[in-house]
């Protein structure tokens, strides 16, 4: 079996994916493709994960490359990771549309204010390359999965699926914010049943019963008790925060992991806003945390760099000794690929959140819609779990169906190459005072260096 | 047959109603009941529909009531036109919603400019009448068509249709901006043929066929030619502006009648924007010509209360003589109503621009929504056309379905009666810099006395 992971320079989440190959008895002997145009980040990676294996004394070969040809012929299973150029381009294109009069940028939309990608401007990269891995894909593994990782999952995903016929299924691990719900309400996980529901990055918990027995009266205790006492840990503790109670009211319905993130400008017109709302950090989603976090991430990068040399240096030392936190030696991740890949090889049936094209399963969303949902993945296929309850009208018709309308936009400006697209997003955006405004922001955007493709993508220059 | 004009205080609308029955030979004899609160005008348009019919030499006998139960009671066509404190209450609530920052009021909204008539705010005694009727006419008349054709027609058609067992069939007039085009592109307009779809003020000519040849190079030709040098000659000459052209580019079919009024607020900024887009007036939606508009409208309302004791003073005067462009001897209004009541009433077929339930007639819009689509109407029934050609995707992605959304919010809104759905509209307003913003100016609004009933229902008070 061949798994390739395209953006293994990554690293960090790369390992993630290997330790949890290694400890996935079913999968030994499976070769592990690293690609990515980094060369530096992709030897890291590549002495890594063999260390990594070698520890967990795990049977799989590995080969690194920088091409996409390489790496896909003959794939079973494609994880795509890469972000092209983030967080730097995010951190650019914010900058200048901060200057022109949209906080957080003009990639900050109502429903979709997540800043680690964005709609149009900053995601014509991912766009772009998750098409490219698709058509190849379509031409040297017709057969395999490509399992969508990076974001915008909701769009990229959409994307392949209209458009191409490579089997894509979008990931992510936000839906484990109903953890923190069970946790933070004394609840035994295993003995939860639960559902969540919706688009990615907009999921809601539409089922949660405990030992059988709605267990939302549970959830209105603790907002009794001590919702007005809630203190977030980190910037990324916002789960129970006063917007998702706000949220919850409103929708009827818990809004799950990054969905309270994705609420509307109310929550978000500026820093103190968001504090009131999110607690004393204001979330990740601000100007004080969010390049706090991009410090964070490229110093992580780095340690990791390091790591390697040291390792190269001391061959006797151990990952699994030296940083257990990433190299644990029998922590599954939490993320789903594997688990997924598993399923689909024969291993045992797996009972995951996925991205895949709705088909009735939402009822009253379009049929052709990328929705995030549970699915029993088995070694004869996906099948969707019936919901029950269904979504509230107010999650589909006010929160959903305007999410999934920017989505369609964004494609629509992607694939046809209108910049009157781009400028219409904007005419629809609050922050927005004149047309001249829309064509300033966009006009000093394009002009950057690193969108001088884009700029001629849209018929700028 | 008895035909019931609820709001038949409008006046000039009634008559001309009326002149159309008395026109259309099929309808001779008919009964027709005149229902409003206003006694003055009651008593007025009673007295001047007598004097009209009978210059017509029309056999028409005619009611006068003030109750609504007396007016439905047998009816087999039910005509609402009545729009409850308009002007007044529309003026009140939009001066309130500017000095809160919200030009033109709070009920001018993206796609719903059209300032007759609002969303919620002000359209709240619409929604409740209109309703009133419908669940009386459930009792009293439970065969009759109601023909609604009180604003805001959209959402008053789509309440019923979703909650009553009525036969509600909404009626507009704004498709006639189609013999506009006609016109000033020099087409005879029986050698045109054409289609338009939409929702009620957001239709588009999805069919435009000359003489059997696509004519939207005669269009283009227009455009090239005349558009720099068009000049509006009344506000409400809109059809062919900069912002209708500008539409057209980017949706790829033309917007007729109230469309462009409904763009987006590229259009409609402020008055400067206005006159850019719309003329030199600045179109009807704006602080100048809607006040005007409405002085107009209360003249002619009185021109008309005092033409009425003129007569009585004079009854061998004639109406027809001496205000011959209201109360026309042999042309037709224009209006669809009678029309539509002949034919389904044995008369020939009519091929009208109606607004009911989808079922299909555009696809891709939910089947339950109620559109404005072409109809062949005739003894037995009403017959959708067949679309020839389907509307553009961004049509219906980017401009009806956001519309489509608001009307549904409203009338959740309205059905809820919960003032959080008012607020959410505004969240989602370009125009809000706050939360506090909207709750201000939704205050203000509920203190008027002219709203205490409206405060009471979404629990201000």
């Amino acid at each position: 079996m061949k798994i390739s992971i395209v953006g293994a320079g990554s690293v960090r989440f790369a390992l993630q994916l290997i330790g949890d190959i290694a400890k996935t008895e079913n999968l030994s002997g499976a070769f592990i493709s690293l690609m990515d145009i980094n060369q530096e980040k992709l030897h890291t990676v590549h002495f890594l994960a063999q260390k990594y294996a070698e520890e967990l004394g795990a049977q799989l070969s590995f080969e690194k490359t920088t091409s996409l040809e390489q790496t896909l012929e003959g794939a079973d299973f494609v994880i795509n990771t890469a972000a092209p150029l983030y967080p730097e381009r995010y951190e650019k294109v914010t900058e200048i549309g901060e200057k022109h009069g949209y906080y957080r940028g003009i990639d900050s939309q109502e429903f979709n204010m997540v800043s680690t990608y964005s709609y149009v401007i900053c995601s014509y990269p991912d766009l772009k390359l998750s098409l490219e891995i698709a058509r190849l894909m379509e031409k040297l593994c017709p057969e395999a999965w490509l399992l969508q990782t990076a974001n915008p999952v909701f769009e990229v995903t959409q994307l392949l699926t209209q458009t191409t016929r490579a089997k894509v299924i979008g990931f992510c691990h936000g839906f484990s914010g109903v953890f923190e719900v069970f946790r933070a309400l004394g609840l035994e996980p295993q003995e939860v049943d639960w559902q969540v529901a919706g688009v990615n990055h907009g999921i809601w918990m539409n089922r949660f019963l405990y030992r059988g027995k709605d267990a939302y009266p549970l959830l209105e205790e603790w907002i009794e008790k001590n919702a007005s006492s809630w203190k977030p840990r980190t910037p990324w503790d916002v789960q129970l925060s006063p917007a998702v109670i706000d949220m919850y009211r409103f929708y009827g319905m818990l809004p799950i992991g990054d969905t309270c993130r994705n609420g509307s400008w109310k929550y978000n017109y500026n820093l103190e806003t968001k504090r009131r709302w999110y607690g004393e950090f204001g979330g990740i989603d601000n100007e004080v945390e969010r390049p706090r976090y991009h410090q964070q991430l490229r110093e992580s990068k780095r340690k990791l760099l390091d790591l390697a040399q040291e390792i190269q240096k001391h061959p006797h030392s151990k990952l699994t000794e030296i940083y257990p936190e990433l190299f644990s030696k029998e922590k599954m991740s939490g993320e789903q690929h594997i688990p997924f890949i598993n399923a689909l090889s024969g291993g045992p049936e797996a009972r995951l959140i996925l991205n895949l094209q709705n088909q009735g399963v939402i009822s009253g969303l379009p049929d052709d819609v990328v929705v995030e949902i549970p699915v029993v993945v088995r070694k004869d296929g996906l099948y969707p779990e019936k919901l029950e309850p269904d979504l509230t009208w107010r999650i589909k018709e006010m929160y959903l169906m305007p999410r999934i309308l920017r989505m369609r936009w964004a494609l629509e400006a992607f694939l046809s190459q209108d910049k009157r697209v781009l400028e219409e997003f904007l005419v629809r955006d609050p922050r927005t005072r004149s047309f001249e405004q829309i064509q300033a922001v966009l006009e000093e955007i394009m002009s950057l260096p690193i969108n001088e493709e884009l700029a001629r993508y849209f018929g700028y220059r």
